[in-house]
């Protein structure tokens, strides 16, 4: 726990309408005391921090400016939302982030009208913007969007999609472009490199000066003709032709740290009447906390941390390695006698463990930005042409390249692996990152191999098996998080195609189970095993192609069988049911039921409590069973109704 | 039928090996004579007949100047390959385009090692592209991949997440942008508009000229700040910095009908060594055949027709109403009293109908081009801001906007409209339209309702009940192709939600059909009452929430029960199956079945073949009650085993 900071200023300020009775000179203060709220409050919570620190004085200056919640301000991906909370009536539960019942740590229109649009995934906010700006329109409305947008998400199509239409809005629409040079990685492509060079160009102008000069300019129509001998002349010095080229009036750079700087820029820009705006503001991530801006993730994600010295509060080390880990070492390895393997990632290269591949072999490794259905048919083009990609992407990510992986990937029976970590239920991050339906989603698909690894043991004979399968698409989903802590294998072992195994042997119960709710499944066995009920547990490995004969057997030599898996339904248990009422198994009896993630989107909250609420743990399975066999909690047979 | 063209050099063409033997003043002669055979070919086929037109010259000329198939050629979308496909073995088969058994109307890996990346859905060719020339690099070999993506699919998110990464291949990559200023629809967006400028201005020099200039220009490495300097002032005539900001080498405009300029051109761009290249291609669809020139689409998609008159052979016409009409008048009619509805196209006005809606509510209907993570995540924030947006869209096209329709409007509960044409299987467009997957992917989320139409009376009253349905987000998929000729009623009618309908009552089979196949239900129920066993057939109308109440009667009340759907394994049959298991209805004995589309990718075909194939035609469903209730083709129960 931290002191709190001293914060005369900021405790005045409980809603945007405060900031706005203030004189202008005295908002760069309050950006001081948010700055160290914000500090303050994550220190206690863990969360987001760096991107936060960053647009203090830009969250300041937009609700000085624009007349929000009438006003929309649309925050891109959400997590640089904090101070943005803080100053919306949410001050009292800052130091509730990310914890289970508290405020998320995203933007969410159930908690606030000051979030018109929530978020989480990047890349959205122009769409929703210009959806909102149009809806002004169409109702002879004023109210203006505003969309914050980092460079980084700049990368992801859907927001060139939607910069490509935003005309239609006219002066409804603003996008901020916050561009700090950084997403969570270091930034790739070549918009980044047109953007890395104006601060870096000996020709970038003081980004103040040039502001005013060009705030001066804007209101004024220009003759069409100048405007665009303008424009590029500009963009020599700025790299804004991009945004005037997709029909956005460019503005920029402004110092986004400079809160005066940009209240007077965003005052003309809502001001002027010459449609949609682009405002490219220049951050820090990390901004006015030494540590961070120290930091080489400038504090990205962190855990609790001690305010004074920033050390994170990490725990002791030394656990199991994580999935994500694994996963990356394991590929490395294989790759060092295996020349056709490549690694590929959607900007989340230490997040997938691609960095761990990337440091061994960089020239296979290829971070494609935020830019999930290029990478997904990139690597089918590297498949086509004979390479062995392996495709690292969440399973909440994944569904950005759905199309892609049935049209490019499925329909032409192209071996591209796909690594989906995340797969399941994810604790802080809540809904939006859950990867719930990639069972439901990718097993429907012709030609697919799915499978789900049970522990880092299973993750490396599966890394390697799907290295070795070349006859087609092949994917593993495996959680966030640690492993159990086995000893990984000296050398990984092939898995059979559509093979699952048998854990432990009973005669009563078959608990089927798919993924890392196994531990769970064997201590579910234990307890029946303790009230006379012989169980009998298998992993399955695959989810298609279903092992048929195993779960034949097991469900024709048992009482009862569960099948359980760490998925929305249309997963695992669907296609067991449907494979077992194909084969006419349910004509005569067959006591089956299915355990699965429940039909609605869980809140943030420790994973332990998640699973709790899924009824997916030890004693929901055995309550289960005994419901099924109708027997009670002692293991006696019940009177049947 | 119409005569053969005399074609005496391309006759000598078989593989493009014999192109290259020819002297370059022979190329136009060839251009001419593949374009009467392409012609000829697709008036007897029916298909993609402008798009085809209109890249012949270019067809000749990159197959004289590239060393395919070691250097891969892939044509974006690849409805424009019929002329590539007869310079590429496969004239002989090019009169059987899009019949069952015959060529594909769009590209594919296993019909010619010249289609090295099968396409269908746009803007996939410059991320595959870079997938060969990457695994070419690292293999360290020379061959070279070129894309030739069209202006339409240059506005899709994914054509700019590849540029955006386009630099890692250096000179193997070569992009051809086809501009033919029209896609499927007219064109939309700001991109477009910088396209459109340089055709249309009074600036723009004469295409050979300029082309041969630049081509001169292009060898010697110049010097940075001075090509900064030169794309700039380019720009200013041509609009390509767009494509230097994404770190291409702009060469254009080229005069697409021009084989000579083409190939000198080409054998440039080949020959440089300045990182990847954009070759700007102006080109004019339905090219050198009058009656394709003079039509609005330019014969884009055609049926039979008369080659000297271009007469399509439309049949009799005065047939029942589309789908897509019914869908599109239906919207119409609402919105005369209801200002809050909006219809979104994702370019496809007239495929969808959101063409008849645009024609009464131009200023509430939006064209987002090709560009369906956009037009989703739109209509989420048109939603967030008080409107009822319909967002129309294939099956098949809204995969590419799985994770907005996930996170942007399920997560939040939006209610958003989804009117997915195309469900099912289509036809000749072949297993990459086909929309088989939607009720597993959209069934498998929170919040959603899913609905089908078994007719067309069914779609009207859906849209009626999307248009009230204010609570959360509502999807209806309905078929390619006519209703059942059935009057459309005066007054649309709510459906209350999550409620199914009885369509004949009986007592010892029930069939649960979700859409179309209700009619075939019928026609089973008809042949089982012959043979004595009494038949329930019901509409489910829901696929989400189902409506359990009836489900479970029917389950219980009959001796089989058979689901059938036209839709992949996870949809009905999965979501059916899975409650009864839930409730116990399997315990002591459940005879239920589920009929769906196959696990496998379905070739293109005549419908009626399709449905066969898949086994979702009335005989099928009578095979199938029988042989679950094992009694033979006469009604008489066999001995049971």
């Amino acid at each position: 726990m931290s002191d709190r900071p001293e914060t005369p200023l900021l405790d005045t300020v409980q809603y945007p309408a405060d900031i706005r009775k203030l004189d202008r000179e005295k908002l760069s203060q309050l950006a001081d005391e948010l700055r160290q709220e914000v500090i303050s409050a994550v220190s206690v919570t863990g969360g987001h921090l760096g991107a936060g620190l960053g647009v203090v004085e830009l969250t300041v200056a937009l609700h000085y400016v624009f007349n929000t919640p009438d006003d929309k301000l649309i925050w891109d991906v959400g997590h640089q939302a904090y101070p943005h909370k803080i100053v919306t009536g949410r001050r009292d539960r800052i130091r509730t982030l990310r914890q289970g019942g508290g405020l998320s740590g995203f933007t969410r229109r159930s908690e606030s009208e000051y979030d018109p649009f929530g978020a989480a995934h990047s890349s959205t906010s122009i769409s929703a913007a210009l959806g909102f700006a149009i809806a002004n329109k169409l109702a002879h409305q004023s109210g203006k969007a505003i969309a914050v947008i980092g460079d980084g998400a700049m990368s992801a199509g859907m927001a060139y999609e939607a910069m490509n239409n935003a005309a239609a809005a006219g002066n409804r629409l603003v996008v901020i472009l916050n561009d700090n040079d950084m997403s969570i990685a270091p930034p790739v492509g070549s918009l980044r490199n047109a953007l890395a060079r104006l601060v870096s160009s000996s020709k970038y102008l003081a980004p103040r000066k040039l502001a005013q000069k060009l705030a001066r300019a804007m209101p004024e129509p220009l003759h069409r003709t100048a405007r665009r001998v303008e424009e590029y002349a500009r963009g020599l010095f700025t790299g804004g032709t991009l945004f005037d080229e997709l029909g956005f009036y460019y503005v920029g750079p402004v110092d986004g740290h400079d809160v005066e700087a940009l209240v007077e820029v965003l005052e003309n820009v809502r001001d002027a009447d010459i449609g949609p705006m682009l405002v490219h503001v220049v951050t820090h991530k990390g901004k006015g906390y030494g540590p961070a801006e120290n930091s080489a993730d400038k504090y990205h994600g962190v855990v609790k941390f001690d305010v004074v010295s920033g050390k994170q509060d990490k725990g002791p080390g030394g656990g199991p390695p994580s999935y994500q880990n694994v996963f990356g070492e394991t590929l490395a390895k294989l790759a060092e006698t295996d020349s056709r393997i490549c690694a590929i990632t959607a900007a989340m290269p230490s997040g997938t463990g691609v960095d761990k591949f990337a440091a061994a072999h960089p020239e296979r490794a290829f971070d494609v930005g935020i830019a999930e259905q290029h990478g997904v048919t990139f690597a089918a083009g590297l498949a086509a042409q004979g390479m062995r990609p392996f495709v690292a992407i969440y399973s909440t990510f994944l569904q950005r390249a759905y199309d892609q992986v049935v049209h490019d990937v499925a329909i032409q029976n192209l071996p591209v692996r796909f690594a989906m970590d995340r797969a399941g239920l994810v604790g802080a991050d809540g809904a939006t990152h859950a990867g719930s339906f990639d069972l439901a989603y990718l097993c429907t698909l012709p030609n697919f191999v799915v499978m789900a690894a049970a522990d880092e043991v299973e993750l490396v004979n599966m890394v390697h098996t799907m290295a070795l399968h070349d006859s087609g698409p092949i994917a593993v989903r495996y959680p966030r998080g640690e492993g159990r802590g086995i000893a990984l294998p000296e050398t990984p072992q092939a898995l059979e195609i559509g093979k699952g195994r048998i854990v432990r042997q009973g005669s009563k119960v078959a608990i089927l189970s798919l993924g890392t709710r196994l531990a769970e499944a064997e201590k579910a066995a234990d307890q029946l095993e303790a009230k006379g009920l012989s169980t009998t547990v298998a992993d399955l490995r695959f989810a298609k192609p279903l092992d048929e004969a195993l779960i034949r057997k097991l469900l024709t030599t048992h009482e009862v069988a569960v099948t359980i898996e760490e998925a929305s339904i249309g997963g695992l248990g669907a296609h067991v049911l449907t494979m077992a009422s194909d084969e006419g198994l349910t004509d005569a009896g067959l006591k089956i039921r299915t355990m699965r993630l429940p039909d609605a989107f869980q809140e943030h909250d420790k994973p332990e409590k998640q699973y709790d609420e899924a009824h997916l743990n030890a004693p929901h399975i055995v309550e289960m069973v005994l419901k099924a066999l109708r027997v009670n909690s002692a293991g006696v047979e019940e009177v049947r109704a």
